[in-house]
């Protein structure tokens, strides 16, 4: 598909499921793109380990509820299947020292004071995310007050009990892996609306974690790319866009350019900087990309030999409150077919565990996997870009704003479930569709049929009968907040 | 100065007064340096225009004053005179839609209470500030509490009146371009305190913006590039680090390739970002420099027929409470020797102008300069990096820490005036004897002799005799902070 002179209609920087879906409506579209990846593997954020112990494992983006149907549309075209993560016996909910065991999206709170602040709080939390318009949080009534505000503060004014704010805080971290303290109200509050509210997004069941790909989420953009074939060019790190020709000229490290009409950036906004521009972008631009950095995390799986959690009565999600825990907030993984019973080694993991599962069991992992997202140069981190206080109104309004020939796409420019795997599909496609207008090639719309006949993720297994998959689910998908796990000194 | 296969001791990257007194020192001490230059033109944030209007104008870093010693030891050595920015008539604090003159670095308040207020922050910020350690403020006793906590809450914990918090948020946005949410309060007191306190970084007399340089500052970085020669490479911006081999290659934009046994980056730390590097960095240098965004200035001069200003009884110094503003605070700017009586286009601040000082004739400039920082691609803002709140403590460490043979400098690493003329040439001292130390060649260290015998600015020009150019200064220096000056939509 190489055209002469590398010339294409349109180079796509990225492929992460947001390049790849872009190309991939583009090419269906008539269009001839080219995608060039930094990494020597697709995928971005997503990242499916195979190896002998853990037969598959997602390091990376994993998750997907109802209400993501692009990110499902594209698992079902190529035929990829979800299993719901094990959430059939109690979850554990660790504080002061003590685990309690409970049932439900939030762990039970012995202090009617807690439970009514609790409630509260989040009630008014999603009531405050109704004002802020997806599209434009920006122009919410409040937008300026509520961006020069942290979590922090807001915590600080809308909680009367220490007990809901520790819980808040740890909401904080588990959503968007920063503190409370780092991340703008206005923001974060539509974060979480744009999510769908706060229920939505905390949930295992009928949320954000209600299910996970059999054989790993990495398989989505695996599919995508395959089908691209050498329209994907791996360890393409992009150094230089000029804009002055009469074609956008794309420059690689290993001094390859390549001339496109147009270029779709697919990358974090803050991964623009790696990127020398001519001429330079605009100063909005310029410096919302310096504003805009990625969440810190580290994600760890550990594999035992038996899954004595469930024998226990647990089905492995532990919300862990403990200053000194690096780790808030775990998820059973086992495989939909009850094997690859697993865990891993970093020691004080191991112990924290033991103590809040209460048995010698967890101290002996036979494997163990992780990631750290803060090391990556071609992520910045993960899950995805935090706003600090005051940026947003500043300036979030150039964030989805073509440059000339250039669009942005990137799960951070989606405004549905934005930071997430559907979001990159979301904005993969509107940047596509935008490119395809200044072509005037009508691109295949599939998008919207799909979308108004999709049920949701659970009416559409039990349409494929996929729930037998779903009973045996058992393991530890570990998610641990930067405090403590990334190297310090 | 080339040696073969362009192989040299020490690649700098960035040719403003940091990377340039860096590679002066190096080749003092019988090294061979390289500087690349990402620019046209050395001198960074520096930058003098010259031209017939103006005849010489420092759009970026200008003002110099006491205990700034290593800068002023630069400019002697190269002849470079200084001269006081005019105080000598009335400052003016234009407040509630009213100007008051008054004399000193602080308007004259009327309400007592406002007084009082207003002096208890201003000492309670000192005295917090000497708790802060210069070269590591993460370890201030009070660090993470401080860190969390934005300036903005500080004032609200600090102040009692409204009076002493709106002249609290200009003192921010003048100092460090940014607002008092965005910025952590323990990263704030430790730039004041490092610059030596309040009294020392706002004041004209007797403070940071004390003098000037006659001809302009970018002489400085010029006269080092003179004396470096084929040394400095301009147009040459860096795109990528390989340090897996014997020697570390770094490699520009136009595809070349320069050797060296060291590397030191002296850019913003924002900046490393627009360099891909091999190995990646380190997990937590990854994620700070994501984290430490550059301030938003517009920096703008108009220029008037006459000096109407002093005729009136004003200095050209102007507070500006009022929230419509563009302009917090104003300058005079006028030649030492009286000419170039000027003023500039931007018709917003012309009427700001006229408004406070009372007069027609500030809306009829003759000529105008501007600088928008917010566009520059290689510094992407000025003046300086700010630290949002939660990121000192967190990654602050690893600021100054080389990685293999990559050595940092740029203003932000100094440890006194970090942000000003005077930390870029601490900062690249410091990392030139870094690299000499791994060299095993000492350095030249003439530094140590200079700083400890030379006298206060003031006694050093009285020595000089120049006191004669210090009376007839009269123009305007507006630095205008982004609010309402960065083009918005």
């Amino acid at each position: 598909m190489t055209t002469p002179n590398n010339t294409y209609d349109v180079i796509v920087i990225g492929a992460g499921i947001s390049g790849l879906s872009a190309a991939k409506l583009l090419k269906e579209s008539g269009l001839n793109p080219l995608v060039l990846e930094a990494r020597d593997r697709v995928g971005g954020r997503t990242f499916t380990v195979r190896n002998r112990e853990a037969k598959y494992v997602d390091l990376g983006g994993a998750y997907v509820g109802p209400t993501q149907n692009r990110i499902l549309r594209l698992a079902k075209e190529y035929g990829i299947d979800t299993y719901k993560v094990n959430e059939e016996e109690n979850l554990l909910h660790h504080y002061q020292g003590k685990s309690h065991g409970f049932k439900g999206a939030f762990p039970t709170m012995w202090n009617p004071l807690a439970i009514m602040d609790f409630n509260n709080l989040f009630k008014k939390m999603d009531e405050m995310g109704l004002e802020i318009p997806r599209e434009a949080p920006w122009r919410a009534p409040h937008a300026e007050e509520w961006d020069k505000m942290s979590m922090e503060t807001l915590f600080k004014k809308l909680c009367w009990t220490r007990t809901a704010r520790r819980f808040a805080t740890l909401f904080v971290n588990a959503n968007v892996t920063s503190e409370p303290h780092e991340v703008s109200a206005l923001w974060f509050l539509w974060y979480i609306k744009q999510c769908g509210g706060i229920m939505r997004i905390f949930s295992t069941t009928n949320g954000g974690q209600e299910r996970k790909f059999v054989g790993g989420s990495g398989q989505i953009s695996e599919s995508m790319a395959r089908e691209l074939g050498d329209q994907v060019l791996l360890q393409s790190p992009v150094c230089g866009i000029d804009q002055s020709g009469v074609l956008v000229a794309v420059e690689t490290l290993d001094h390859r350019t390549y001339m496109g009409n147009y270029v779709i950036v697919a990358t974090p906004p803050a991964l623009n900087l790696k990127m020398h521009f001519n001429p330079a972008l605009p100063p909005l631009r310029n410096q919302l990309i310096n504003r805009v950095p990625m969440g810190s995390v580290i994600k760890c799986m550990v594999y035992y030999k038996e899954n004595f959690w469930r024998k226990m009565g647990f089905c492995g999600t532990m919300i862990i409150e403990d200053e000194e825990s690096p780790i808030g907030l775990t998820l059973d993984d086992t495989k939909p077919d009850g094997s690859v019973p697993a865990i891993m080694g970093l020691k004080k993991i191991c112990e924290l565990y033991a103590k809040v599962l209460g048995t010698e069991e967890a101290l002996h992992p036979i494997h163990y996997e992780e990631k750290n997202w803060c090391e990556e140069q071609y992520s910045g981190g993960c899950y995805t870009a935090y706003y600090p206080p005051g940026i947003l109104t500043q300036f979030g309004r150039v964030l989805r704003e073509p440059v000339d020939r250039l669009f942005f796409a990137g799960t951070e420019t989606a405004t549905e479930w934005s930071g997430y795997m559907e979001g990159a599909v979301q904005s993969g496609e509107r940047a596509a569709r935008e490119v395809s207008k200044q072509t005037d090639i009508p691109t295949t719309n599939h998008k919207t049929f799909a979308e108004r006949h999709m049920p949701s993720v659970g009416g559409f297994l039990k349409l494929l009968g996929f729930t037998a998959f779903l009973s045996v689910a058992t393991a530890a998908v570990l998610m641990a907040h930067k405090k403590g796990l990334c190297p310090r000194r």
